[in-house]
């Protein structure tokens, strides 16, 4: 790291020559995989976008200049070149960086992120914040193909173009977001990247002609005649930018030399790079599906790193493999996920019954209300979100699902603290934010084998509309019996009866509540445990029976205490003025930032350890 | 009404000549005028859309082909044409039809809707049904210039350019939504709405030139020679879409030719027309905005017929009033809106300080994130956007706002139930949503005095990120001082002191309790009544000389009983284990549909009469 031992700050970079920024870039690649080798991350885009952010911050005064990253998966170099090199391997760790920008943690991080398409709507924002305040400083905001989708993004271009202020827009364009991208602006952007002289040639009045600089720009972009001016990129310049691309966004020099251009045009501008996802590293750039995020992996032999340890199928695989079980059988069943399909394991359905499974790409809203327009004609959709990104479509699912009364199945991946995506990407709201929503059944499975056995039985006409929220990760390990059990709605499962606490759980933290609390029996304590299974319907009778047989309640959840299972026993309590304490276990009322899953519910306090002492108190207060 | 009263069903328009249909275009826009001057509608729309309107019934096989109507507004000829002509007086009214198209109202409403944007995913999910079914019918979504810029139809526009189905999509522009329009994409289609023939020719080769069908399309669409092809449209081509157009909506002669044509060309199609706000109707074809919806009014003069009893000012006034007030003496201070300058009266502050106002267009996500980037640059915006819009921007303001704890102050218009508006507009789930996210706090002004004093109050840095929600209408009529009092964070207010029952409301509904609870007075209820103020945080000293002095209590909010303030409520009593009954007033647990406030608040059971009957209810139960 012989140059970027030297690089605290990006007014470092200043001085390099292009030799010198060129061997920063190898240095910054070099360091990224050493540390993502150890410490898993998102390495395939940040290694695309190495020549990128050298070339933004050797041409930019950031952190005054505001450089605003969209989704954050390529902005480790970012953080590596603003002062944050030696913290890098601490990345995505408990107490260390987080893994995405984050205003707190940085000034160079002007805008903090984890989901898609929001960075040209801050950028606008923090334009117009500039005019405001009579500043002149530069915005840009770096968005890839994928997030351009959303339409969140739209939303943005149409604002910002019409508005006529100085933003750059950079579109890194590595034709890949997790899965392969898909959709027609993909497709749009394929064809105009892949034919840098247009077949067609067209004359045409350009405002801007007459400007040196331009004619000089469109000399770079391979014009040979005055009149021969691109029709690429039109979508962008219908909405009020100035396109410029395609350019090659690994070569640094060209990259430099193309911004140090278009940052003096005034105006909405977008510059159009291609980069590749992984570059630098071979096998990342080979796989760049796997290699979006790898985990720990050789860096010399670049071997991924599996645990030695036999592990339980996760709850994704359960989905995967049930939904086309069931796709199978049932001929009105389909999947539906936004740009998820290896995430949520519905490549499985879609390897085999290509024409029953929707990859409609990064697009929250319309897959719900594309899968509202599906169920409206008798399809059964089972639309995979994850929990967070569900808080993008929550309006759909009200007014284009539930208000009609339409059966759609939502299920909710992610649900639940995720570790080490942090803040952003926790799914710990679902529960509170579903439950007011009339026509709406929401269920948690306690193992993997309730996940598949609620799949099959929603099937049924008994059930409308259902939220079916689970966890990231391995399940229990419990035998999957072949044939499924029918789950009755709103119907609680009792695990424990028994007098004196109650602990009600939702969802798998049931297994670990089970532990703690055939532990506390040993310690003299009587207790009922149901696994609650809905939290709408709640099942009445479970709670009443609970209510004649103790003196307090513990709920756990692993999402919100305000809103959800916690708030739907303290309303039929106080409804029906019983005289009973409730404990809630949850994630309390703060941003839970990132860490593993073990350390972040250790946090919140209920960890086997936490809800052990929870028991235990509960029982010692109230017990009389 | 010598056609339209034997128009009992679409089929009886395919018998009927051109002239026939002029005719019953004539009556049906009539009909449309008699009724809306007696009961108040949005009768701007659906006078541009006769013509459409009539076209696609007349050539399409509906309702086994799919009309997918945007926003519902313009969709009044289509209620009257599909066999509820003579219900069409009980437009928007208390069990008579609703506002908007609504599956359970026809089975010609293929789609419910009242939001924006949603029809092109609609559509595409019956396409892709039929796909799946082995059908072979026919889906057009029509949707307005207005509803195009909402980032969830670009989303489905990107999606079904890649699918490749057979969908057409109308893009019914009228140049205006409710104000006019704004955005990049608005300034491109007046672009090529105002040059039938593009001032330039270009050499392509399309892949369709070949076909007659397409070639006598090119000539209707006057292009001379073989070589000039239109470069209009081009951001929708750029989509996938094969683009028609611009062509005048209100001719019904060239709109049945045309769409006559273009349903047999397979794949995504794209009609755009021009249409006339108000047509037919001079009033409202020279003030579109006020004759979006104008109240009642004299169909022969065009007068509007205003109330004679003086009314207090609307909520809407103070909130403009007040922000031009507050932006005059705090320079970080603007607006923000989502096309709805003049429905929240930030035309007020965009009249007179026009660069401290920022109309974003239907773009209610970008709203929240551009607020954001504005937040992050020390401006303080007042974002306004009505209560059930503001779940499209459900994740901006936790994952742009929250989670970065930046000061936005969002300002939730329509509030609670909104009339006529029905179902999808009520604002009933917003205490609800917001209360579970981190660091944001939640007012309702009890009157329009304290909505003043907390939109001064709020520029305190003692406040963070609040939510302010108040009603659609008219205020309580009190005198507005002219100073304002600081309102401090999370404080209830006392109303009246006392023993027994408790009566905790949040909100203006609190007037109503309040008269209801002197009238029980004098039945000899003592009672506590707390103007509650905030719902996060929530005043726990408050709670606890309630709890220490009180029998029962009761919460009322004009929003869902599950998850707001009855839910606050609940936790705190569970949660200190105290012995004291709950009862619930609010909305209840399923959709409410269309009819006035007072006719939905009496359907709920906290009008007056309800919160009269259940205190003294109350109190018989629990005093001993």
């Amino acid at each position: 790291m012989e140059i970027l031992s030297k690089v605290n700050d990006p007014k470092d970079l200043k001085n390099l020559t292009i030799q010198e920024l060129e061997k920063l870039a190898q240095e910054i690649r070099e360091h990224i995989i050493h540390c993502c080798a150890l410490n898993p991350g998102h390495i395939g885009a940040s290694l695309g976008t190495v020549e990128l952010t050298i070339a933004l911050h050797y041409l930019y005064n950031t952190p005054i200049d505001k450089i605003v990253w969209d989704v954050g998966h390529q902005a480790y170099s970012h953080k590596i070149i603003t002062g944050r090199r030696d913290q890098f391997c601490t990345n995505r760790t408990y107490k260390g960086l987080s893994g995405f920008p984050k205003m707190k943690e940085s000034e160079y991080d002007s805008f903090g992120v984890g989901h898609s398409s929001t960075s040209i709507s801050a950028a606008l924002g923090m334009v117009l914040a500039s005019k405001i305040k009579g500043l002149d400083n530069k915005v840009v905001a770096v968005i890839g193909d994928g997030a351009m989708t959303g339409g969140l993004a739209f939303e943005g271009l149409n604002n910002a173009g019409a508005e006529k202020s100085d933003i750059l827009v950079i579109l890194n364009d590595n034709q890949i977001s997790i899965d392969k991208n898909v959709g027609a602006l993909h497709n749009y952007l394929i064809k105009i990247s892949t034919s840098q002289i247009y077949n067609t040639t067209k004359k045409r009045v350009w405002d801007l002609v007459g400007s040196k600089k331009i004619r000089s720009l469109l000399k770079r972009f391979a014009f040979s005649t005055k009149t021969a001016i691109m029709d690429k990129g039109s979508i962008f310049e219908s909405l009020g930018f100035r396109y410029f691309g395609v350019i090659d966004g690994n070569n640094l020099e060209m990259m430099i030399s193309t911004i140090k251009d278009i940052k003096e045009i005034p105006g909405p501008k977008l510059l159009h790079i291609i980069t590749k996802k992984g570059k630098g590293f071979k096998p990342a750039e080979e796989n760049q599906v796997v290699w979006h995020a790898p985990g720990a992996f050789d860096k010399e032999t670049g071997e991924r790193i599996e645990s030695s340890i036999k592990k339980a199928p996760k709850y994704q695989d359960v989905f995967g493999n049930t939904l086309l079980e069931i796709a199978k059988t049932n001929s009105k069943v389909v999947g539906v996920t936004p740009a998820m399909p290896s995430g949520c394991s519905m490549n499985i359905l879609m390897a085999q019954m290509p024409e029953r499974a929707f990859d409609v790409g990064i697009a929250e809203q319309h897959a719900v209300t594309f899968s509202a327009g599906l169920a409206s004609q008798g399809i059964l959709p089972y639309c995979n979100i994850y929990s967070s990104f569900m808080q993008r479509a929550y309006d759909n699912v009200i007014h284009d699902v539930a208000t009609q009364d339409l059966k759609v199945i939502f299920c909710l991946d992610r649900a639940g603290l995720v570790g080490e995506d942090g803040a952003t990407h926790h799914g710990v709201f679902d529960l509170s934010y579903f439950r007011p929503i009339p026509n709406l059944s929401i269920f948690s499975p306690i193992n993997e084998a309730e996940l598949r056995d609620i799949m099959f039985s929603v099937q049924d006409n008994i059930y409308k509309t259902t939220i079916i929220r689970y966890p990231r990760g391995n399940g229990q390990g419990i035998e999957i019996p072949k044939n499924y059990s029918f789950i009755e709605p709103g119907k609680a499962q009792l695990l424990h009866d028994g007098k004196g606490v109650a602990i009600l759980t939702i969802g798998p933290i049931g297994n670990i509540a089970k532990e703690a609390a055939e532990k506390a029996k040993l310690e003299g304590v009587d207790y009922i445990h149901y696994n609650m299974r809905f939290i709408k319907p709640i099942d009445k009778e479970a709670l009443q029976h609970v209510c004649n047989n103790c003196h307090s309640i513990i709920t756990i959840e692993d999402g919100s205490v305000i809103g959800g299972l916690f708030s739907a026993v303290s309303e039929y309590i106080t409804i029906n003025n019983i005289n009973i304490s409730v404990t809630p276990l949850g994630v309390p009322d703060r941003f839970i930032e990132q860490g593993t899953i073990p350390e972040l519910i250790t946090e919140c306090g209920f960890d086997y350890d936490g809800i052990y002492k929870t028991i235990l108190n509960v029982n010692k207060k109230f017990s009389k």
